[in-house]
């Protein structure tokens, strides 16, 4: 079975040496509190909470899946996750980083991210049934009423109930233009003001479940008037249960669990085929305007499924290296390495260790990135600075969609990585490893297909504001560039940083020009675009981490020797597949678009 | 349920128009007689049955796996497999390509990869039962002595009985050479001469089942006085049923079934641990030089492992292509393409053709390179000139890795590609594109790992001797640039092939003169390598293919057009992936060994 060790060092090395992050959150009014103590100490609990509670049950899971009884709609989890679920609740880790007005412990979100991807590594299937929570949460307190509030928000704080996003219908996904769901307003009657729901929804994670009394599905409907595509979209909150006027619940609301699906991966979340017969709920925010405030959520969510696979990649190369070191078979090309032993450890062998770098990169890169975007998040929700505000908003804007698709892509790539330095062995359910890749798997598709990722960035973030939000986060790294640039130590890591940069410019000018000819340039050049960036964005990453081990190269701390050594794996060997890259992006269109649909 | 389209089309190209085979295999001996009739008869009802027959169970097949009777160990099939087999057998399938002195229709080896393309695209885990009895046909009609040859070849001919090859250990899998199976001579007694065999063997596929009436297992064990490592290594012939002087089945042999791996895919396939508790069996070859005389099957398996990948890209291209012709959603960037329907087919999107093509040329380049190869397997097996023999000899040899790392690999990324564009729909079991995936992934690790081929190639094909074999190839590869250079219309195939080709000479020069200083500078490089030759082969195969493509598309055969419109996909988007290869290759060791192995 995998171990799973948090790799609580990392998160510290980053919070509090590349970050500096307590700074950052003291200047936040909510945060103003906050020290090394209070992080490192929930660090901790929580890791233990990932490796010693969520961890044991995945493998076990995965295997088990979750059943739906079909006369009562009921879905049973597999063993040992309502036991882990109550636990969670009684740890108090759904309030982590909710509104203390709601009962939470109103941490900040940087934290939240750092005890989520420790939960993914432990049990990305498990930890789908709290993230989702969250998710309806976050919505509900930026878009409730304040009855809604009052209803719903400290019973998800509190994890006595979970959530739910229910978008998806068989024929829209992508496309949620194209939705069916009905809502109908009630009038009279004591449910005077509230809609009848009806409709069918697919692919709704925690749709139904055994590990909380009630769930609260946040769907999208239209109502009687609404205009036809996205502008006619609204959201409700429906309750499994409908809640009494004294909080109880009452009456079994009309949506059901009308089947599950059997996947590649996630296989213990419960992934739901709703049914909305005549389901009573009540709307949140506008009438018509349920897209945008879904939008808040998903935006979340996507940073979210970044984090899932950046969990996965820890784990897989955390148990990668373990299989390495014990595993022994060949001896080394360059002379025998374990003379007492009948063969060397697979770790001599370099392409081993490429695979287990790879991942290993990937991880750190992916977590750099990703605390650093989550403290902007933080700055975003909680500074009084309008200015910084807004920085930290173009920030964000610009990050999501890259840490969604690269990171994930990455992911992909690193399990499979890890898988393989398993041999035959990693294909066997029991190793774990092949359900780490199955798992990733998902990542790169729901909360919008990496495809949509990409010309999010290239389309709407990039091209659409002419390169704004771009150019401040490229002065972010121009500044780096400038600063370390005379260090003689630094080069390896400034001269490519910088040089990434400037064909990263030329190669937005260029497609931006193409795209004023055809609209379908964006989309040829995109998915390339975005891999390229996201190098850039890596590169960046790695030089600061690398600036610091530098700094602290000879403090005897071999934690920063292998920061270093990974710094300069990620040079050599990962970012120079943006050669490749560019050329391809480049490329444009017309080998795309050439053959007529019939000859396919 | 997915479908499959035997593509006897594209097998005709490469056949009559490419490769020209006909005149190629007659002047083969025992080829003289063969016609384009014949070989057309043989794929169109091979196309059948592997559409009609195969096909039809192989997602329930997956769903339902294998199960073992602990008490009796004996593996039962999925529904539907064991009458799959009998059909097979009925049809005469076993015995295409066998040599007619043992009952064996001794049609050409390039026709019987045509039959296994087809039959793994249906159904790769049904088809590793007969797969895996070629291979033990192949050995023992290479090394059999005649009483093994009479006692087995006929039966494996008809396919009434199937075959294994025992060779994983726990302990070793790579590294033969840890190999711990012991077989103890028989003296005295009926048995005189035989062997007691005993061990544990691990990853047989088709060790068990209930498709055959006995099983051929082929066995790598150590006699008595064998030397450690990998010269005292022996192999035998271990039936499940002893066989009887009248050729009938006898007692029982010591050799069953203790467990079945529960795998990430070819589920349907049964992956046996395989205890060996002094069973009977007979020396195939000589004492000691088992290795060599297994190696025979391993190289004709490493081509059918790219056969199987080319098998699996191709069935999810088609099933990838009908989705995207048939699903909308959102309208095309550049302006409505079905003003009739609520949104576009999403294959008016740029990036959804990427991903159809990048599978497309993939099994179009993978299958001319399977085809190619497999022609001068029978030259080099039916020639009767010795040099015309030398040279396909070391032409195959050179190719072989590639094909089977660069294929498997490039099915990894194309079977995802194509799960990708069913977007959530293709991780669901019942579309059976995540089961593509599933599938693929076997083929970059069994066999020898991707790996173990790239250092087979740069280590022992290209470097071990000095480079000949890719110099002949080269030639190769020269003489056509010359001929065609000359051509306007072939300069957009012809510069970027005979571009990669000058870097592909610097570029083993230059490994070369670093392996000198470090041995494992070749395995730091060689799977870098291995894709940057593969790219050249297939920017080889996808040029000679737009030639013909070219001086017919004026024929007004649309199937031209479209050959045409994927070699320049492939050129414009997937060769350029070479450029970081190439110098992620030339990185070198260094950022692979900087870090100490405590560090990780």
């Amino acid at each position: 079975m995998p171990q799973y060790n948090p790799p609580i060092r990392d998160m510290q090395f980053l919070l509090y040496e590349m970050l500096d992050a307590v700074p950052t959150l003291r200047a936040l009014p909510p945060h103003a509190d906050v020290d090394a103590d209070t992080l490192n100490a929930v660090l901790e609990e929580g890791g233990k909470f990932a490796s010693q509670v969520a961890a044991p049950i995945n493998l076990s899971g995965d295997a088990e899946g979750c059943t739906l009884d079909p006369v009562s709609h009921a879905v049973s989890t597999p063993k040992g996750f309502t036991q882990a679920y109550a636990q969670y609740v009684e740890g108090g880790w759904p309030s982590l980083s909710c509104d203390p007005a709601c009962g939470g412990q109103g941490l900040p979100l940087v934290l939240n991210q750092c005890f989520y991807e420790m939960l993914n590594s432990a049990n990305q299937a498990w930890t789908m049934y709290p993230g989702l929570s969250h998710a309806a949460y976050e919505a509900l307190h930026a878009h409730g009423t304040p009855l809604q509030k009052a209803t719903y928000l400290a019973k998800l704080t509190r994890g006595q109930w979970t959530g739910t996003m229910c978008l998806t219908e068989p024929q829209c996904g992508t496309d949620l233009g194209l939705l069916r769901s009905k809502a109908e307003p009630i009038v009279g009657g004591v449910l005077d003001g509230s809609y009848r729901i009806s409709g069918e929804k697919i692919f709704i994670s925690a749709g139904e479940h055994d590990l909380a009394e009630n769930i609260v599905h946040l769907v999208l409907a239209r109502l009687p008037d609404a205009p036809a595509g996205n502008k006619g979209i609204s959201l409700f909150v429906v309750p499994k249960f409908l809640i009494n006027p004294d909080g109880s619940l009452g009456e079994r609301n009309g949506i059901y669990c009308g089947g599950l699906e059997h996947k590649m991966g996630i296989r213990a979340s419960a992934t739901c085929q709703m049914v909305l017969d005549g389901a009573v709920g009540t709307l949140v925010g506008a009438p018509h305007k349920g897209l945008a405030a879904m939008f808040v959520m998903m935006n979340a969510a996507r940073l979210g499924v970044g984090n899932q696979s950046l969990g996965l990649t820890e784990v897989a190369y955390q148990n990668a290296v373990a299989y390495a070191k014990g595993r022994i078979q060949m001896r080394s090309l360059s002379g025998t390495k374990a003379p007492d032993q009948a063969a060397d450890p697979i770790i001599v062998h370099p392409d081993v260790r490429k695979m287990l770098l790879t991942a290993r990169a990937y991880a750190e890169g992916a977590r750099a990135m990703l605390m650093f975007t989550t403290l902007q998040l933080d700055v975003l929700l909680s500074s009084d600075d309008d200015a910084e505000k807004r920085e930290a908003d173009d920030t964000v804007a610009l990050l999501t969609p890259i840490i969604k698709a690269f990171i994930t892509d990455n992911g992909w790539i690193a399990t499979s990585s890890c898988m393989q330095v398993f041999g035959g062995h990693g294909y066997v359910h029991g190793s774990g490893m092949e359900q780490f890749v199955r798992d990733a798997r998902i990542n790169m598709i729901y909360e919008g297909t990496n495809t949509i990722q990409s010309l999010d960035l290239l389309g709407r973030k990039v091209l659409g504001d002419n390169g704004a939000k771009l150019k401040k986060f490229g002065k972010r790294i121009a500044a780096f560039v400038e600063e370390e640039g005379v260090s003689e130590a630094m080069q390896e890591f400034i001269n490519p940083l910088a040089d990434l940069g400037d064909k990263v410019t030329k190669l937005t000018t260029e497609i931006g020009m193409k795209a004023f000819g055809n609209a379908d340039e964006v989309g040829a050049a995109a998915v390339d675009y975005l891999r390229v960036v996201g190098h850039l964005c890596f590169a960046y990453f790695w030089a600061r981490m690398a600036k610091v081990a530098l700094d602290k190269q000879n403090s005897g701390d071999p934690f920063y020797t292998a920061k270093l050594a990974t710094a300069r794996f990620y040079f050599a060997k990962l970012l120079p597949e943006t050669a490749g890259l560019i050329r391809t992006a480049r490329a444009g269109v017309a080998p795309l678009m050439e053959m007529d649909e019939a000859l396919f």
